[in-house]
């Protein structure tokens, strides 16, 4: 099967893979229709993640069940499905606290020894362990476009909001309005927050995050936090959304933030950063970090897509071949796509 | 100044009382400019609710602030005000983990010498005791007709999706769709249900559910057991709102909500009745009961209608002159109104 | 080999049974080495839990694993043992979201076909299907008497009180001290309730309540909402555990119940039954309802077992044979003693 | 009357004041029976906190009411009672959400003017405004040491615990074992912590911590993080309290956390410091920071207090009288004592 792989820092190739075969009686094997590439790509392109020549990459996928294995039970042979981007074994100490992000098992799509050496999605064909945790059926008249979001960057969006405890009628700031913040901002106002404001300094992103319900607000050539003020009878915002993931987004999000408001960070952090411990602690804020629990969310937000609340193909800007990875690597890597789908 | 009086079981008089005077500091007068009739206020009118012959009642009233004592920090004489329906004292047990509808000085306007001697508020004037809690400032471009509803009926509607620790993305029926039904389906889409199954028997009231959102189905021209597990792969409702308050509602309720769902009463009750505790206690769900605590959501719920995610005006049906209130009760206890809006 | 079989309404034999087998690659067998018997069992023995004849019945044990299939990763061959007293797929809708005790496929040990047909552990050998959620190993130094309850009867009063909210500092009410009411007592008081009062009728359970922290009350010599009153400055309690699951004691709990606070049902119920939904609604309680979630308390509650902040060997009242399984039930029936624990 | 003031940093005297007056209808007058010196007020003899020379410092009391306004409800003249930090207005935003500890009119006694210019409870007399949420009653038999500190830091050690979601059965560290620190150790094993894990570097805290239930780790000479590990199955703890308030403290707290556990930093910080952002995210840690919420936390802390379950008279380690302040100051600085508590 062909298959996208990693070789060095800026060279991505299509090459030839073997076909997957059932290893376990909870794998599956998903013939791949359509395939996402993901910021977490780009950090593995640009060499930030480090992973081995010649691994295949992608963990965004749609597709049908070719084949299965005994224990699989919550989809069939024939299914359109998608996937979740890592798998889980549900019965370690963290899975069975809903914690699935951080089972002591996971393991990554595409992303190399380190996280699992589990083949990439971004093929003809992918193998799926675990396969009753990490797929899920596509909903009978959802697109592809749609579902490829729901195991991984709709699944970010909503877990920014849900897990920092935000509540029916507040005032939520998602800083940084990629594919994830935006996703953010649409969980946001699905969840009943009653204003919600999206900082960014792209033009299209801003606009699309007004259509998306937020008032937007340019980072350097407008006042975020004037902005922020403005809309809490100065109090500031009740959750922040870090979708950033840099020191000063940090920063930001904690003097955005009300007194005992909470800041959930899902942009990805990897170094020390200096933080303002004092400005933290005197407004007794919460914070919230990590990957995203996409398992625990995936079955609320397909729901909430088919039900019209999410949507986010407003964001998929371009789609390619599977052979045309290489150039849908560079144009993402050049920004010139907020998301892009492969199809093999 | 002029107010409406209950005299006996199905008389209502229009009747000149005092002036009210504040008595204490943090009491607060609003010339009433419009105020509502509420199913409460027909247990009153119907004599199942027992309250003295010539007791002012009312309870949901939007007005401007004409006096305040110097405690009173959070309106300003001039203010534009709505009232929760009852009063809390802000530091009692229940006060202090924020279950204000059960203060132990709670009052609520209107309802005679067991609920605190509180005049009503279908008057011209009406005294505010706790205004710093019981009262908000109506938002700029807020009608009265809306403000009326977010101190009882949409706080109602609020309180019973968040108090039944609903999810976004979760399955929601609503039984009986009246005016606090048709605010708990606008209360679960706002905060995210996927499914909302809205049940009643009056065509209208289904086709008004329907335009907020919800599935609609008639309680015996349909099978609303059958539409339930329908829209829930067979598995019965995460969460259960009893609008009705009868024996029948509750156990339908039980019988629609899945395994560890919740049923959420907030429809009243006040008679003993026999539940199905095989079916519950097997299910292991959960009760929920008792009255909206207003005074909590009142700030969310008002922060929702700004942000037009919840809007009540569609369910007031008629607005009348606080000296027709006969004619107004008359009216709404034979149903020919959703919600009336009175003005002095 | 030998097990303890139904035969009929209070009749009880033990047979000779087949070598269990592995099924699945996450079956477990263990060699059981001590087995209790449960008030659960007295209901099949009574005849009121249908069963069909000859079925092995028995759910908690302890003992060695003799063998495991390649899928078990918790537990390995040699291990000391304790089991839940069902199994749970780990991956269904209820499992995902930590509810194993309504696990769509959750199978129940020795209660005939109508839960699993899964067969029991009075025996000499028990057969363990999803062995990774089910087993857990006895921790070094703790007794079998002590681990027998970790996944029935302590998991139970566990969930008593951690499912109802309690909080710490709370006044906490356990009607009924049979083994699980008398666990309830030990968790409320290790959970950091500072009032614990234990309610029943016979004088032992009485003293044992006491000698675990709690104050006792009579049930008809004495007064319990008196009691409960002066305890709580005439409040009432927060919590109210039901560990009789009759009608009485569900009313008695409600009218026990402070004023938002929780009734925690764990007694079985499965009939209808009246309920005073007046009392309940004007209070605003929550009723919580079911089987305990052991599954998902077994940890910490082996964690609280380990570290002698829960201890439940002082119920253990008589030690007998597998093959005194007759007189056992007989003694059992005969509320002769209040934990019996036979050994193979 | 005479009270305790601030010179200048190293310099307190006892000078006279006049007697205090009612000035609000729910302010009430204090006879002070007992006061303590604290590591905040160590802050401001050192000049760290900034505050007007002349200005009456103090924060813990237990005393008599010898004066009370008309709204004072919840205490009466001749009561024994006990004073929070600080007061709170009942009724703005974070109030109402039962976030006392960051009310808009929050007023700290003896902080000068920056924390709302209320004056010191280490005086013969003190003005208690908002008596009603900031006075409890001592309970019978509950002596002036132990009731000193359920409005301060008592309060704080069960903040630290429950603010940061601890559950029964959890592994909790406390890093840093001076007075709020030992009162975490104890609140900890109150609320069921299963393993407790104290570090410090003084073997009298160290000793203090094993007595209360911990175990005790030196902090260099032994290997805290190895500790840590072994109790933990190599995990981490569930929960770690910062009860030091340094950048290193902090470091080591994310470190010693498990997956997905918490931080929960009561100790104070007041600048920047450098966060290992890249282990907090992998981690997916929690922080929660800030003062604690013990207005809300008094009640469940007196009542676990009257049950025995805490206890902090063991932390007096010396009485003095109130004109010995300049000695007491200097003692404490010298770390000769763990809590003093000054008698007027």
């Amino acid at each position: 099967v062909r298959a996208v792989t990693f070789q060095a820092p800026g060279e991505i190739r299509v090459d030839e893979r073997p076909e997957p075969e059932l290893l376990a009686p909870d794998d599956a094997i998903v013939q791949v229709e359509a395939t996402g590439v993901c910021g977490s790509d780009l950090h593995i392109y640009h060499g930030r993640v480090k992973i081995e020549p010649g691994f295949v990459i992608g963990h965004e996928f749609v597709g049908d069940v070719i084949a299965a294995g005994d224990a699989v039970t919550k989809v069939d042979v024939g299914d359109r499905v998608l996937g979740c981007f890592h798998t889980a074994c549900g019965s370690c100490f963290f899975c069975m606290r809903g914690i699935y992000q951080k089972c002591d098992e996971a393991r990554v799509f595409g992303h190399g020894a380190t996280l699992g050496s589990l083949s990439g999605a971004q093929a003809e064909q992918v193998l799926v362990p675990r396969a009753n945790l990490t797929l899920r059926r596509v909903p009978d008249g959802m697109s592809d476009d749609a579902a490829l979001f729901a195991g991984d960057v709709m699944g970010t969006g909503y877990h920014a909001i849900v897990s920092a405890d935000a509540r029916p009628g507040d005032a939520i700031v998602v800083l940084g309005l990629g594919p994830v913040g935006l996703c953010a901002v649409q969980a946001a106002r699905a969840c009943g927050a009653a204003r919600v404001i999206g900082v960014d300094s792209v033009p299209e992103r801003l606009e699309t995050a007004r259509a998306f319900g937020a008032e937007a607000v340019h980072l350097s050539e407008e006042d975020p936090r004037a902005a922020v003020k403005a809309a809490t009878a100065g109090r500031g915002a009740d959750v922040v959304v870090d979708a950033v993931g840099h020191p000063d987004a940090l920063d930001m999000a904690c003097r955005m933030a009300r007194k005992a408001g909470t800041v959930s960070a899902v942009g990805v952090y990897a170094e020390r950063c200096e933080v303002h411990m004092g400005v933290v602690w005197i407004k007794a804020l919460t914070l919230r970090t990590g990957h995203a629990n996409v398992i625990a969310h995936v079955d609320p937000v397909l729901a909430m897509m088919e039900a019209g609340l999410l949507d986010p193909t407003p964001l998929v800007s371009r789609h390619m071949k599977l052979d045309e990875a290489p150039e849908a690597y560079e144009a993402y890597a050049n920004r010139e796509a907020l998301k892009i789908v492969m199809a093999p």
